[in-house]
């Protein structure tokens, strides 16, 4: 019997340019933007829908650790293993990390290397598709998924397809770099060019024999990082001296544009990178003005438009090519057809003070027990509501300027005061004064809820001094 | 010596125009729109600049006595008497009733009508031409204030000014409508017409004698409705019925249109009636790039825009002769040349019961006592501000399904449970159990502020049963 199919998801893009959705901490595919799961939720599941799949291996960076694995847990789907790149090097050396982590296990195994972050119908073409590709990567091919274009796409690299494989698949006739509108219109008029996709089927092992010979500086770095790479609760942590050895490098110039075993798979299933609104419009699906909403809007005389928003009602009138982006905290206006541009504001955004946390975070915060979110905040006071996952608790902590209320809105609390214990439930308060030793655990089956009233002179989350932590954060 | 002016304000209006931020609750002129004072509160201040005036009369509706009183307050300045009109009927009743209120203490009183929600820069020019209209209302002649064209306006009535008279000022020639683009650039082009600012300058006996032979109707119903007006706490109730059998018409209809008593005051200061957001734009001075930002906003490659936000950091690319005018739950994004079309949009959402509560009110609601604004609504709990007015309290109630947490965040709460009394500072809480009686007030100089926590099956507004009530609104 041959082995599973082993999916090699890359998860540590930041997707900059679907801001003010997309922010550094909880990136674009974290969130919802394609019905009520987040991208990478929807990756997993398109990975579940068959039974050729073996469980997945996500590489991300330390910063997604947790909302990967709580995202996993949420979609009910479980992880071969969580492998965190302590820098980012792009492409190549996550890629060859990953095929040497997956050796360890099976000789044989065969990679789906895929992107977190994109929109793809998971119908009967895609499983074909993924059936034709994995026989061309069993006979040592390295597969790259072309999608036979559709529009003169300056967005994407290209791939001309060459001579046919004789198991399915094409030769690499040779990659086009992202050409602009006049070259863009000609390919596809002249056909025979697909675009690359950035997914991959591969052979770990004859991918890291290219890898070897071709970018020997890539495979050395990824060899080493695994093998002194450390786990830490459910993460592989990959060696961060070897790993920051690696040249930042994609895997496209790397590998696939050297080797002599590059093949094209052209497919024709939907599929978008949704890398900026105008693509998440068009994966929408507009109505017969051209607009698309996710939210609550009113749109009148408008057309071509998206409209995006978190909670507000959005009303637009006798407006053309707009995109409207509204979140909580940041609302973003303007072309929808240059939505492109969205990547440099928030360059601009980032490099002033007073605008950088918009980039950063969400006005809900993801941390490893829950999360929280500032609902208000005053000047000498701020309301915080928390949550806190079952079985979870908070570091052990105190503060040295502000004294907090806590309100139990949903589950149970125990609340450790200077050492002594309470049990708090629905409906039931209590008070930390300044300067108290505290902790806050959910010892119950459900979510813990709780609203925080803090007061005082200075409110900032340094305000801290953790004295024990679950999860490595005391000291 | 002669008596000083009574400026008659009229605050009724609603101004739909300039949602999201004006709401049927606290329209236009309660909302900070120029500087860090509401129109209603610059328009009072206007008035205290010059010593020729007496206190000021108020007409508004029902709904706006305590945000009238409370702002009248905040902004220092006493005020002569808040008539209430129990329906509203247009402006000729408004100011019939006015007039005859005002003849009760002053037979000689002169009156200077103003709009609450017009912008005027009270100047030396301004103030000179208050004196040249008193003078000339003195001598009997009923003026309206003519703004000089600076262009082809097509939002306001024009008026013909003819012979000057003695004491400065003009006749009125005749009164033209609205008109339309071409017909506009021709009376600019003609010279001679001025704008119909809706201020006058009237004696109060003068004009009940015009209306008592011109509008017989409004006159006998103002005087009745005077009359029979109930005073109640510091407002003068007028009479619903007499009141509400006056035809509904405007001034300019039922008497100056008719009267050959009409004079025209042609005037140079700086106005704007603010009508809608491109008026607003316009009175703000807009920069180089034709650009005005109320709020937090980054504009790019963006000219002839007006970007208006409560809180949400507005982010703008490439666009073009556009307004961006963000509330905390509503956001209006549409041409600026077209912004007086949000009527119709506000119409629209008012019909529909999901949209209809954002017509009518803010996040935050006043009311006597002070107000709330909710912070945070979930399934089974609420988070509210609270902000208790010093000496103020909150009526006796009783809910049926929520019990409370009360938070003190700034000043003294004195919280009354089941007839208990307790005193909270700063830091303290309270939990009030469902179904107890409970008040809350405030003993303190300084306001109370509090955040209160709902938990229960049902947090509508209408779970309360009050008992006792400073403002009549127990039973």
């Amino acid at each position: 019997m041959t082995s599973k199919i082993v999916p090699v998801i890359l998860a540590g893009g930041q997707g900059t340019r679907l801001w003010p959705m997309s922010r550094a901490t909880r990136p674009k595919q974290f969130i919802e933007l394609m019905g009520n799961r987040s991208l990478f939720q929807q990756t997993l599941e398109r990975l579940a829908g068959s039974d050729r799949y073996a469980a997945p291996i996500v590489v991300t960076n330390a910063d997604y650790r947790f909302v990967v694995a709580e995202q996993a847990q949420e979609a009910d789907i479980a992880l071969g293993a969580i492998l965190l790149e302590p820098v980012a090097r792009n492409t190549a050396v996550a890629i060859a990390a990953a095929a040497y982590f997956a050796l360890e296990q099976d000789a044989d195994a065969i990679l789906h290397i895929l992107a977190s972050d994109h929109a793809i119908t998971a119908d009967a073409a895609y499983y074909g598709a993924v059936g034709t590709a994995e026989a061309a990567a069993r006979a040592g091919w390295l597969v790259t998924f072309g999608i036979v274009p559709t529009r003169p796409e300056t967005g994407y690299g290209y791939i001309a397809v060459g001579e046919a494989l004789p198991d399915g698949g094409n030769k690499v006739g040779r990659f086009v770099e992202k050409p602009d509108l006049a070259t863009a219109e000609r390919l596809l008029a002249e056909g025979g060019y697909v675009w690359n996709s950035g997914m991959f089927m591969i052979g770990a092992s004859a991918f890291i024999a290219e890898c070897e010979a071709l970018a020997p500086e890539t495979a050395a770095a990824a060899r080493r990082a695994v093998e002194l790479a450390r786990t830490d609760l459910d993460f592989v942590r990959l060696d961060t001296e070897a790993f920051g050895a690696a040249p930042s490098i994609s895997v496209d110039y790397a590998i696939f544009e050297k080797t002599g075993k590059a093949a094209v798979l052209p497919v024709t299933f939907a599929w978008s990178d949704l890398g900026s609104w105008d693509a998440v419009w068009s994966a929408h699906a507009p109505d017969a003005n051209g607009n698309v909403v996710l939210g609550s809007a009113l749109l009148s005389g408008t057309s071509n438009t998206m409209v995006v928003t978190d909670g507000a009602h959005v009303v637009v009138e006798g407006l053309d090519d707009v995109a409207i982006i509204a979140s909580q905290d940041a609302i973003f206006v303007g072309r929808l057809s240059q939505a492109q541009r969205v990547g440099a504001l928030v360059k601009q955004l980032k490099a002033d003070p007073a605008t950088q946390a918009l980039t950063e975070t969400h006005k809900t915060a993801y941390r490893p027990w829950g999360g929280y979110s500032s609902v208000l905040l005053a000047d000498r006071f701020q309301v915080k509501r928390l949550f806190v996952k079952p079985g979870k608790k908070l570091s052990l902590q105190k503060h040295f300027h502000r004294s907090e209320h806590w309100v139990v809105v949903k589950g149970t609390a125990e609340v450790t005061i200077d050492g002594q214990i309470s049990i708090l439930t629905e409906n039931q308060s209590i008070y930390l004064p300044l300067g108290c030793t505290h902790r806050l655990a959910n010892p119950g089956k459900i979510e813990l809820e709780l609203i925080e009233v803090q007061t005082g002179s200075y409110l900032g989350e340094d305000d801290i001094v953790r004295t024990e932590d679950d999860f490595g954060r005391a000291g």
